[in-house]
Parts: C-alpha cells; structure tokens; sequence
C-alpha cells in the first residue's frame, strides 16, 4: 500500500473550489443541476467550473511587461513576435516597461497601472511575476502568462515561491498560466483549413511541437495550451474549456503529472459527456520517468496503474509516443462516428493483408468475414483465387482501370462495414498512385471511415503529399501500428461515448446508515481486531463467517455450539497480522474437546510470543470457493482507490490485480474482473461450478462506499480473503486488515 | 497439445538434407568439422550446406524464357525491365521464345537447348515452368526464377502441381527461385553508398518495398531474395548465404511461413556464429494471420510461441511493423559494437528527456546515472539547477553555441556509456539545426552509436534530410518507440553474439544408455501406466518417489513398510486421468489398518467405474514445495519441444508457461525459467527457503534428452506436477502422463 498524502490533498481540493467559486457560475451542466457546492460523501466536488478562456486565447488588447527592443536581449525576440502575432489576429498591445518611452515604435508605459485600457491579456517577461499580480488585479486585467522559470521544477525553495505566487493569484481573481511557461499559446495557427480541429495541451513545449506541425499536413488545430507549472490554470481547466468549443472535435494532451487529480476527472468527464475525445501521452510509466516528470514541472505523476486505470474509466485514450498522440487525436478529431464496427483491410498483395489483418486482429480490431454474397460480387473483378473474405486481396491488377474503384465502393456499401483500412506498404506509382486516387474519390462518397497507410519512409511522394494529405475525409498513416491504434481508439472512443453514464451524476453525497454504525467502530491511529474489522465489514452488509469472540476456553464451547461444528478458531488483537504462520489459527474443530485444547495452545502461543488478545474467535467453516482479495489503498493524486485481485500465494506473486477510483459504477466493478489474468478461474475450475460473480461485484461496491466515507479515517483496508461461492451462495469475508488513521 | 504431423516432417527433413547433398560440399565450419550426414540423436541434421549464389545474383549471362517485345503483353515490360537491368550490371541477355527471331533487337532463339552459352541464371516467364526444368538442367543452367503464380497458394491442386516442380528441380541439380515470386531480386539497387549493407528476404514483393526504399534515406542495400513459395530455395539458404557475404550487416526478413522448421534454426545459427544479426517479421500472432499467410504462400506458420523460442533461441530479432524492420536492420547493419552498456539520453528540454527515458527505461534499456564528476563537468556548460544525471537536460540555450558540441563530446568521453541518444520531438531551426550538426560531427569522431530521433511528421526539414541522413555514423530515427527497440536490439544483438554458443555443437549424437533401458518401457499406441511413466523418468535419472505397485492388500501394508509411513495411495492402469478427480488418490495414510481400507476403497471405485487395473501404487509422501510443469510437445513445424510452466489449478488458468525447440543448452533451460511470470515462486514465498532451481533445470534438460530420443516414439509427455523443493534437495516428479505413438 502506498503511504497516503490524502489529507493534504483533501484541503487542496477544498481550496481549489474556492478559487473556482470567484469564476462566473455557469448554467445547469448536462443533464442535472449541479453546482460549486456540490460535493460526494467523501466531500470531494462533483463539479467544477470551466473558466472562460476566450479573452486568453483571443485578446483585443495585450500589455507585454518587461517589453524590450534591445538588440541582443532576449525579451526583445519574444516582444517582437508577440507584436507581429498581435498584429496577425488584430489585437491591441501595450509594452510596459519602467523606463522606455517606445518598444518597436509602440507607446510603452511605465507601468501596468499606467496602461491605457483595461487589457484582456498580461504576457510577463520578468524574472518575478509575483510584484506584478497585484498591480494587474487592481487594473482588472484577466488573464497572464508567466514566462519565469525557476519554480517548483527547481525544487523545494522553487515550490515555495509557486506556492506565494499561486496564492497571491488566487486572491487577485486573476486567472495565470504558468509559471516555467512559453509562447506557444501565440503561434502562428494556419488559418486556411476547414473541418473539426484538435486542440492541444502540453506541460513542454518541445513535447507539443509534433502535433503542432500535423498543420502541415492539413490538420486543423484551434489552440495550444503550454501549462507549465500550473500555479493557476491547469491541464483540467483547458480540457474542460476545450470540450466545450464547437470547433475542437479532439483534445490532445502531453502531461507529465497532474496538480489536482479530481480536478482532471471532472475535466474527463466533462468531455465524456460532451463525446469529444482526449488522447493523451502521460509520462510516469517507470520510477525514473516518474521522477524525472515531477522534476521537470514539481508535479505528482501518481501511481500509474491508478492513473492508467482513471482515465480507462473516463475514456480518456492513452498512447505512449507523440506519434501515436498525433495520429490517433487527428483520427479522432476528424473522422465522423462509426456506421458499423466492422473492419476490412484490403490491399494489393496478399503479404500485406495477411501482415495488416495478423496485427489487427491481434490488437483486437474486430474483422468480420464477409458475406458469400459480397464475395461473389468481388470476385466480379477480382480473380476467383485471391481470398476476398477479409482482408481482401485483389492481387494488383484491378487495381489499374475501373475495377479499382468499384471493389472500394462495394466494400464500403456493406453494412457490416464501418472502417476500410488500406495498406500501402510501399510506393509503386504505376499502382499505388490510382489506388490512393481511388481511395480519396470514394471515401468523398461515403460516411464511412477509409485509412491509409503509406508505408514509405520517405514520404515525399505526391501521392502521399498532394492526393492522400490533399484529403480530409481519408486518415491517411505511415505505420501499421499507428493506424491500428488508432482505429482502435476510434471504435473504443465510440462505443465508451454512447453508453456513458457519469459515474459522478450518481456519486452519494450523504452517508449512509452504515456510516454511523462504522464509525462507532473505528480507533483512530489503531489497527482493528480482526473482529472488529468483520464488524465494520458487516455494517457495510458484507457477509462473514458467524463467530463468536470468547475469553475462556468454556466460552469457547459454548460459542461452538452456536456458531455450529466444525469451526475455525483464530487469536484475535488489535496488532495482530500474519496469524497463520504464528501458528494462531486452528481449523477444522469437531469437538468440545478438541475446542479446549485449541484455546489453550492459542493462548499459550499468545504469552510465549508476548502478543496481546482480546480473545479468541470461533467461528463458523466457510464451504471452499475462489479466494480473491478486495481492499482501499490510498493514491498521492486521486486519494482512496478500491482494489479487487486473486488471493493466494500464487497471486502474490503474480500481482494479478485491478484498481478503480471512486466514484465508480457496476459497470466498472465488472470490467475490473474482465481485466483480470486470472479471471477464468471465476468462470469455474476443472468443471466445477460457476461462481457468484454477482456477490463479488456487489462486495467491490460496497467496499467502494466504505472508501468514499471513511476513505479519510481509514488508512488500509483490506479483505483477505474474501471467498467467493458457486452462483448463487454468494461470497463471504473470512479475514480482514484495518487500520485507521 | 498440438497435433502433430511429425512423422511428415521427419520424411520432409531427410529428403531436404538428400537435395542439399547435391550441392557442393564446404569446408569446415566454425569451430568443429562436421557434414552433411552429420545428425542429432533424433536424426535431425546438424549441419546444412550453403547454396553458392554468388552466380544468382551476379549472373553474367541470362535467358529470358518467354521473352516477348509484343505491346500490351506483360511479359514485354518484365524482359524490357531485364534488359535493362543486364545492361546496367554488365550480363549478356539471351531472349527464348519458340516463334520470334528477335526481341527488343537481341538475337532470340527458339528454345534453351539453342542457347548460344551456358547460362547462369533463366528467368522463365512461362505459365508452367515445369517442362522447362529438364531443358535447363541439360543445358547446365544454374539457377532459374519461376514467376508463375497458381501452385501451392491457390490450394490442394496448385500445392501437388508444386510438389512435381519440386520434385523436378531436385532431380535436375538446378537451384530455382520460386515460383509465385518477382524481379525484386533484379531491382535497380544504388551502388553509390558505402559501409555494410541490408540484405533482404520477402515472401512478398510488395512486403519488401519499405526495406527497399530505405536507399533513398542512404541505407544500402546488397541483395533481395523474394523466395515467393520456396518450392526449392528457401529463405534459410538466403540467410546462410548472407551471412557469409562481407558486405553484409544485417539480414532483414519478412516471413509468412517457414517451409522447415531446422533448416531455419541452422541458418540462424549459422549467422548467430558470423556475428550478423538477422531481423525479421514472422506473421501468425493470431490464427486470421496464420491462416491468410498459409493462404498466401502455401507454408506453414507454426504455433506462434514456439515460432518466437526458436528465434529468440538463435538471437534472431523478431518486429512486428515494416517500419521496426526498417529501423532496427538499418542500424544493426551500420552500428559497430558497442564499447559499453549504458544508454544517456540527452535533450533540450526536460519534458522530451522525461519522456524519453521513461519508455526507455520500461523497455528495459540501461541507463546508467552518470558519475557525480561528470555531472559536475556538464554543469560547466549548463545551468545548475538542470537534471544532467541522465538524462541529460540542457534546457535549450547552450545548444546554440559552442558548449552544444563540449556537451555532446563530454558524454561520449563517459567510459560507462555506449549509446548516446538525442531525441528532437519538432523542428525548431534555431535550435535543431545547430543540433543536429553538431551530434554528426561528434559522431565522426566516436566509435559509440549516436542517435536522434526527429520528431517532425513531415520530414523535409534540411536538418534532417541533409544533416542527419547524410551522415552515415548518426542513426535517425523517426519515433520514440522505433529508436527504443532499435537500441535495445542493437545491445542484445552483441550481448548475445558475444557468448554464443552453438547448440548444434553439443547436441547428442548418439542415444544415451537410458535410452535402451526407456525403450523396453515403450508401448506404441498406448497410454503407459502411472508407475511405468515414471520408470520411464527414472530411466533418464529424473527423481521419482520410493513406490511399489502391489495388487494385494497385504502387499500394500509390506510396500509402506519398504517406502515408508506416511504413504500416499493411487490406482494405476494404462488409460487412467484425472485420478483424483474420481477418489483414486489416498494421501497421508499412516497405518496398516488405513492401507488396507484405502486398498479396498480404491479397488472398489475402480470396479465400480469399470477401469482396468494393473496394481495400485504405494508411493513415499513428499514435502511441500512448489508444483512446476514440464512436458513435451509437438510443434507441426519444428517437431519436439519442451515446455515448462507452474503447475496447479491458478496458472492452468493463466497459462504460464515458457516453451523451447531442442537442441538448447543450460543457458536457455535457465532462461526459460526467467520468462515465467511466477518465476519469483522459485525464490521462496511468504519467507520460505529459495527452491532448488538447479535441480528443476537438470530436469528440463533431462526432458529434453527424452525428446530427442524419444521425441518420435512418444505422443505426449508431461510431469505434473514436478514438486521443487528447497535449495539443495531436488526435485521429484509426483506424476506423469506418457502416450506413445
């Protein structure tokens, strides 16, 4: 389990909404009435503002502080492209600067005070933008950006002056961006292509330069969003932004570590509501990348499967390369929604459909086979040999004259079909530039989606440049790999939109009975009894063995008696763990006297190994089932997460686990069963039974609202095991860890 | 398992090693002397000639079979494109044609028998090539192409039409490429770049293209085999022969099927002991691909798994993009060997170097911090408050001047680095272009590999196209992910090379005494008995526990007393699974009276269920430990293999298990161990002893010692479970299951 920062981060997120809440409130959002003080049971807001960030990304007016126009400084380069970007989207821009009269011929003003209007926009090329906030707040300037580096990526007296400049910034109302930041936001966007567009958001520059440049290649981008160090303004805040402009059809993220972890969820799920797809490269999948990301910006990357498994739940796409980023985000953004889930690949050669259709079907793309009917109807111009099934070969020559064209069409006419992907795996003009014009031509004619790969490495031919490039209804790829994840994600974007129910529509915001029941139960800063864990379990309706907690070896009988032979009998203290190996765990009682013998051996144990009880346990023989373990761990960025893996040994070896953050539905218990390694041993074993999955999903809810109610007050949490029983027997807790805080 | 059609392969593989002693017989190979009739224990060859090709791919002179200068037929343009290709490498031209005097103005004659010389190479462009072949075998033609298309890629039919071609090919003493292949092998190559060269083999023309086009980016490439359905040169007798070329750095394969299993393994050993590495796309991760490939070339894909053992057991370099192929032959063709281990990522932005490193160092590349000095060193040039530990952040600005060039150079001069990697995710003139110069000009003047990843999507930048490609020492990459995999196949590449050690060198030549004692134990077509399983076991000195088959009762008692209490008690008869299952296992017995009771149980649930009998089994009670796997299976392609997996009902369900094609030594037994994922299992659990992995690895190659020998005699094989027990006290095998052909 990971040590917990969550009480901090609870303040945090407090904090952060009362920032929000100094934003103009916006309507009701999608579908319920929500607002600033609505909060789940955890406390945590099921709602956040989205800033108004027009007036950032198109100001009228912008004073440059610290402008310059010597030669050789560096605030001199960046003034002049401020004044030419200005100059380029007709805004107005004042340089401010305490001692010059005019920079690049513009009237400069000594300082913010003295601007002659209220700007939108304060670019601030000073080593300390903190003296400058208050002066900006006073002359009502909305928004800055803070060029200034050394912050929190330069470590702890860095973060402190973040901390100073973040809260001055709170209190001034104004809305930064930065520090550790840049001009990306005020690039020079190609303003000639039509279409639904991506917008980006990156914490590096560098690292938002490739999706930047697919402009190139005819794709659209609305706006950058370099965060920086996220003082103020953060990734959540401009992917909620972005969900909400007609012209984003994709949000692209480069993130290294997330301020706010709630923050970026509400964000998430903001686009999942509104169907517009993040892709996002999120670095932290090692220790040193990890380590080297919160170097770079000070920020937590937070454990990743958690993290990975977030935005699983969110539908946020994660790709690992800034490739992949900019392929499956121009896909995304671009491509229309799906007609039908089928895939086809076709291809002049049988190589390259077999090559293709192996790793598609391998990344699971679903490949369906054509019907004999539209076999038979491509084999009017394909020879009878080639296989047409899917993929479907047509073995280069029709490709030549007119059958080209008619196989594309017939293809894209069948409903099975929603997706034709056709790879191209190297130029061979006399061939691939018809195919490629072919492709272009029908996919004008169709709503159906049509990829390309162009395999070759050079990339300069003008069928890839001029015809394929040239248009914005085929996607065209340069790697297999690329376009399969890409489609992928298409398909998945579609299918997660469709049925999305926001998990925080139905989040409880008032305890429930059990809360009251559980809290009579917890010992701050104890570990509880296994008794006393069941209790809490058993507050939650989460079933355990009956038992009975004894102190006499008569006692003991009695409570056999009750309980009902053959019983289980277990030391029970409060700092008790690994009690089997201690020898402090008896099975398979049948009688009185074999009960006394047994309370006698667990008290010796107990005094030999100086161990406190509080008693023993009798309890009830739980039939045998599959072990599995659900349990609360703590996470830095998203706070109380719920866990369901396999029990035993083996399992412990094998780490075969699945984590969610809360809040979460039944959907989402059951796909975390899905990704278990393990799952088939659900499924029954060796011809036994299947087994009550049903019981075991109901137990991960119920455990999920133990995480959200008492996520605060308890540090661990874990059922150990919890033995699942054939259908319809349900699952029962047989031990259990907890520690509170 | 898999059904075998072993007994198929073993007549495929000595009709192969009878075609191969046709041909001229080499010298000694390195390291030992061995020949053509040279061959393990399970009759499989050792050794396999190298085919001479030098005369296929240089020929001096050709005829075109079928040539033909009518317009619109497609034999015209394939004999114009001929002509001017023996024009350009300097080989006379003899068109063939029953009825044309002259084609293209070259004197032509009726028929092969007329030809004016002795031939090197024909090219036949007719529909059936098959009564071509005796013609060109009486006429000495070395080496023939068969463009036609419709043998064993169009079905049964077309595969018995191929087998008659084989046949006739065989008897004839030609070499013929093809058929259903191309010109690929008579492209038009650049012969104006230096250094090692790609040498390529494709199943598929059109497969090949990408590798191909890599001239144009500078990478050269020596040769091109389209082996199209290998009816007699396969793509071993390519890579055998490439490896012996000296102007040869990597072979680069593109592989539907294999048509033979060892003559593939005998290759890849072949260029495992030259030292150059052979990389290669395999198709069949999924049976959709496996069976489009079968479809297209008419071979064999094999069980996926096994496919990747063998490659990874001859360090061939398995991708699965054209575009991996590419990058990762590209530099394993130009990188010398590297001087040392450690991989430093250097970049010009923190963001890019977090990035980087992080899917580095998940795909496992070493990186080495770098030495508190040389770190002190670097922060002479950049900024104090920079990560330089590695990876190396600059921050951007000494890129731009002279300290760009110290930086690079200072890292190089690190004894503890090897790779140098300076990934630039975007165009940024001011910056990457400096950049890029100045990582060319220290690559010049270092023998360790330098390489850059250059991020645009457009790839027209000068920078790139002029700077970095036309170095030969700099390796471009085009993605985070291709330069990653590229690295870590260039450091495994040497690392393996470096130790190799032939397998086929040790390999059993003749039966071991186990073997005479294993055959008298043999019952074909039958299911041994438990107990005669385990003789078999103990013929091959694998442990077994004390046990007597008795038929008595009062045998049984005198058997526990000979083993020793407590026993454990099983029915044993030839067709008996699943014993426990059906009550015919009794463990812990430690009495006589409890013997007896058990004798009678298990006879009686025998009699009841109507089984056979020959005894039952009095066996010695084991210690606990963990329950491994290990067995033999047949693969259609490469005949036995062995196989090792964590037994137990859990990992029946995850399928753990690692899978290896004799001959392999101690070295790959241990590996295989390393790939299971409970491999910590073997370590100890919950505190308990490390277990005896020396003694589970005697008995893998003990196992595979059976496979050899009885390899061809025995169905199926499996020990399950193995009980591995703490260090130092072995092995035994608790039960075994043997079926014998």
């Amino acid at each position: 389990m990971l040590g917990s920062t969550h009480g901090t981060l609870t303040t945090d997120f407090r904090a952060r909404v009362v920032a929000c809440g100094e934003q103009p409130a916006p309507g009701a959002v999608h579908g319920r009435a929500a607002g600033e003080g609505d909060r789940d049971v955890s406390g945590r807001p099921l709602y956040r503002d989205v800033p108004d960030l027009d007036r950032f990304f198109r100001p009228e007016s912008v004073a440059v502080v610290g402008a310059s126009d010597a030669e050789g400084r560096p605030n001199t380069g960046i003034t002049r492209r401020l004044i030419d970007w200005a100059e380029r989207v007709g805004a107005r821009i004042h340089p401010v600067h305490p001692t010059r009269t005019t920079v690049f011929g513009l009237p400069c003003v000594a300082s913010v005070a003295d601007l002659p209007e209220q700007v939108d926009l304060a670019v601030l090329l000073v080593g300390d933008p903190l003296p400058v906030v208050e002066e900006l707040a006073e002359a009502k300037v909305k928004f800055a950006v803070a060029f200034a580096s050394g912050f929190a990526e330069t470590g702890e007296r860095g973060a402190a002056a973040q901390e100073r400049l973040a809260a001055a910034v709170k209190r001034s109302g104004l809305r930064l961006l930065g520090p550790n930041t840049n001009l990306n936001a005020f690039e020079r966007f190609r303003d000639d292509l039509d279409g639904p567009a991506i917008a980006l958001i990156t914490q590096s520059g560098h690292q938002g330069r490739p999706v930047f440049t697919m402009q190139e290649l005819g794709v659209r981008l609305s706006h950058w969003a370099p965060t920086g160090n996220e003082a103020d303004l953060e990734t959540a805040d401009f992917i909620s932004y972005f969900a909400e402009q007609p012209e984003v059809g994709a949000i692209a993220c480069y993130v290294e570590g997330l301020k706010d972890g709630r923050a970026f969820l509400l964000a998430a799920d903001r686009a999942a509501r509104a169907g517009v797809p993040v892709v996002a490269v999120k670095v932290g999948r090692t220790e040193t990348g990890a380590r080297m990301a919160a170097s770079h910006t000070g920020k937590l990357t937070g454990a990743d499967d958690v993290v990975d498994a977030a935005m699983r739940q969110y539908g946020v796409i994660r790709v690992d390369g800034l490739d992949q980023l900019q392929d499956t985000a121009a896909l995304l953004a671009r491509a229309r929604k799906p007609r039908a889930e089928g895939v086809v690949v076709y291809s002049i050669s049988g190589g390259t459909g077999a090559h293709f259709s192996d790793l598609a079907s391998a990344a699971g793309l679903p490949m369906p086979t054509l019907s004999p009917a539209k076999q038979a109807e491509l084999h009017e111009w394909i020879p009878p040999y080639l296989d047409v099934a899917n993929p479907v070969d047509n073995g280069g020559h029709p490709v030549g004259d007119w059958r080209g064209r008619k196989i594309i069409d017939a293809i894209l006419a069948d409903p099975s079909v929603g997706v034709l992907i056709c790879p191209i795996t190297g130029p061979f003009p006399p061939m691939s530039d018809k195919l490629a014009q072919d492709l272009v031509d029908a996919a004008e004619q169709t709503d159906k989606l049509v990829c390309v790969v162009w395999g070759s490495p050079l990339g300069t031919e003008s069928a890839y440049r001029e015809t394929l490039l040239g248009s914005d209804r085929v996607a065209t790829f340069r790697t297999f790999a690329n376009c399969i994840g890409a489609v992928r994600a298409y398909l998945s974007h579609h299918r997660f939109t469709t049925g999305y129910r926001s998990p925080f529509d139905e989040a409880p915001r008032v305890p429930s009975p059990s809360f009251r029941k559980a809290q009579a139960l917890m010992r701050p800063g104890q570990q509880l009894s296994e008794h006393a864990a069941k209790q809490l379990l058993r507050a939650y309706g989460i079933r355990v063995p009956r038992e009975q907690l004894v102190t006499s070896a008569a006692a003991a009988v009695r409570a056999a008696g009750l309980v009902g032979y053959p019983v289980v009998m277990k030391a029970s203290g409060a700092r008790l763990a690994h009690k089997s190996e201690l020898g402090l765990v008896k099975v398979g009682l049948t009688s009185a006297s074999q009960i006394r013998d047994a309370y006698r051996e667990l008290t010796d144990i107990a005094r030999y190994e100086d161990i406190d009880l509080d008693g023993v346990l009798v309890c009830q023989m739980v039939e045998r089932g599959v072990e599995m373990v659900v349990g609360v761990t703590h996470d830095a960025l998203f706070g109380p997460t719920v866990t369901v893996g396999l029990g035993g040994v083996l399992v412990e070896v094998l780490g075969d686990s699945a984590v969610r953050v809360p809040p979460f539905g039944e959907e989402q218990a059951r796909d975390m069963l899905g990704e278990l390694r393990g799952r088939a041993l659900l499924d029954g074993v060796r011809g036994g039974p299947p087994l009550d999955v049903d019981a075991l999903v109901e137990v991960v809810l119920r455990v999920q609202r133990m995480a959200l109610e008492l996520g605060d007050e308890i540090a661990e949490l874990d059922i150990n095991p919890l033995v699942v029983l054939p259908r319809g027997q349900g699952a029962v807790a047989l031990d259990a860890l907890a520690v509170c805080r």
